[in-house]
């Protein structure tokens, strides 16, 4: 396909009569030398000569693309999705676009994309991490730009963190079921080792509970009705009450409901809790008592310590490490 | 936040032994003209001093930034998820990187994001449009890159486009759920006019059925309980079978686990059909009949199409409209 030949800076500041110096300022948003006639000038040469400044040559002045790169772990969770609606909702107001790369759970993936962050011309990135393991991050971040690690915990993180509570989260809800009586739990979640996320919910879970079973299962694929079925037959064998523990919101919305409508789910002897991203899982249960977690605002805080980051060269304002809690609703 | 001075082109093609021509080359990978061993001590010399090429310099030259710009209508849709996994799936192999924009069913915000497209270097631009307006369509888009359109369908558009058939899909589910006696419909939606997916799968069911109830449901604020309650009453106000049919998978998700929960959906009086993208709504509706469209596969044709765009000039063989049926299961 070839590429229309297009105006260039100097048709644009010879039709709106400015030098090319002013055209620059102008498209660098640096309006402050310039009269709002003058910028109206501009703005209209480059919509007549349906002008696009070439951001690689533009990049090369201004060192800046106003494109935050967002790196989740799986855009099939409410939660990835939910955490770049929050960060969006900051970076519009501020004039910076959030572009989003999905890891899709894959280690390998991660560094491929990684890679492109680096050799690409980003102001910032905002991460959720797959791994907690350090050195192995440090490899993938050879950039010197601003970082801001969300969801999953770092330890020793040279980069603000913006996290939740996971284990308190969890612990605290194991408490309050286990006074109801709830002293069975089966726990749903993808494999617990990889997020530290879910290694704290476990632990959380395991801290107060001693009659746990664990179904992990897998995000890249699993069967349903397998997995249904396992989960039956653990609910089954148990003479105590069962508690359902989802600490994915994933596997809350896909097998809850086939539970409850199989009528295994009646609140007395078996019920269901989980830590919740999004008002659907609590539309899908509106009687279940859900760990809600914030991820819009999880991806809003990143935001801000984002633009603070890139506002304030030597950052020190800056929090190392901002708690969003999770609470039992 | 300081830049650290960082090791350039030079650099590298000193401590490598070759001319910064050959490092260019690497960089580009185009590695022809030079042997394996040249290759690998290039590469150890860019890890060695930790050399970042600069992609905007980089740029200039190879005009390519081996990125894809995705822009959907929202990602908190898995139609619009699951068609950017299928889009990576074969962005991945052929070394190019899919990045996410969403425009969160916004127009404002969808010409903002074409904005940075335009200004930004992509190789190349899919997407799935909120409006069918080609007027509209065509001011957003200024770069003359390859270009797909998905899923929404554009009269007259330039531009190759891959889809699916709504009105057929929908017409026949509506077809085969009457011959069973429902002749009463309640449709969920959200707005039906500003898509012409939603706009042509009413059409199919009206082309059918004439006791037709419609439920517009807002995407950015709604309150579930009223939108439930709403259906409950068309439920009992009528007196002939009722179907209710999601034309969009959210709302399915969201109001037939509590509809059959609370008893109402006994599939033989009410029973329930609708647009699904993901197994999910199978894994909630197990036994209902669902049109099941494959977003990951119309995800992956448009890429296909894009790779056909980005490596024929005058792309002969392209398919003006690609269209991927929907099936009733």
């Amino acid at each position: 396909m070839k590429k229309k030949q297009s105006a260039n800076m100097k048709d644009v500041a010879a039709l709106s009569q400015v030098s090319i110096a002013t055209v620059s300022r102008f498209l660098n948003n640096d309006l402050s030398r310039m009269s709002e006639e003058t910028a109206k000038r501009v703005k209209d040469a480059i919509d007549k000569l349906n002008y696009v400044p070439n951001s690689a040559a533009r990049q090369m002045v201004t060192k800046s693309s106003k494109m935050i790169a967002v790196v989740v772990a799986n855009i099939d969770d409410y939660f990835s999705t939910e955490l770049f609606k929050g960060i969006s909702s900051i970076l519009e107001s501020t004039g910076y676009i959030g572009v989003l790369f999905d890891t899709d759970t894959n280690q390998k993936r991660e560094i491929q994309l990684m890679d492109s962050v680096n050799s690409q011309s980003f102001d910032g990135l905002i991460f959720q991490p797959l791994t907690s393991d350090m050195s192995l991050i440090e490899n993938e971040i050879r950039r010197e730009i601003p970082i801001v690690i969300v969801d999953r915990e770092i330890e020793l993180s040279p980069w603000p963190q913006v996290i939740t509570n996971n284990y308190e989260a969890a612990r605290n809800a194991m408490l309050k079921f286990q006074t109801k009586g709830y002293k069975h739990v089966i726990i749903l979640s993808s494999e617990i080792n990889i997020a530290s996320t879910r290694r704290e919910r476990y632990q959380g879970i395991k801290s107060v509970a001693n009659n746990v079973d664990v179904i992990e299962i897998s995000e890249k694929s699993h069967n349903h009705k397998d997995i249904h079925k396992e989960i039956v037959s653990l609910i089954k064998k148990s003479d105590e009450k069962t508690l359902i523990f989802a600490i994915k919101e994933r596997w809350l919305l896909e097998f809850i409901p086939g539970l409850m409508t199989d009528g295994y789910i009646d609140d007395m002897n078996v019920t269901a809790t989980g830590f919740s991203d999004t008002d659907l899982a609590r539309a899908i249960e509106p009687k279940a008592e859900l760990i809600e977690q914030n991820p819009f605002l999880m991806g809003a805080s990143s935001a801000e310590v984002m633009m603070d980051l890139l506002n304030d060269d030597d950052a020190k304002k800056i929090p190392s490490k901002l708690i969003i809690p999770a609470k039992l609703k």
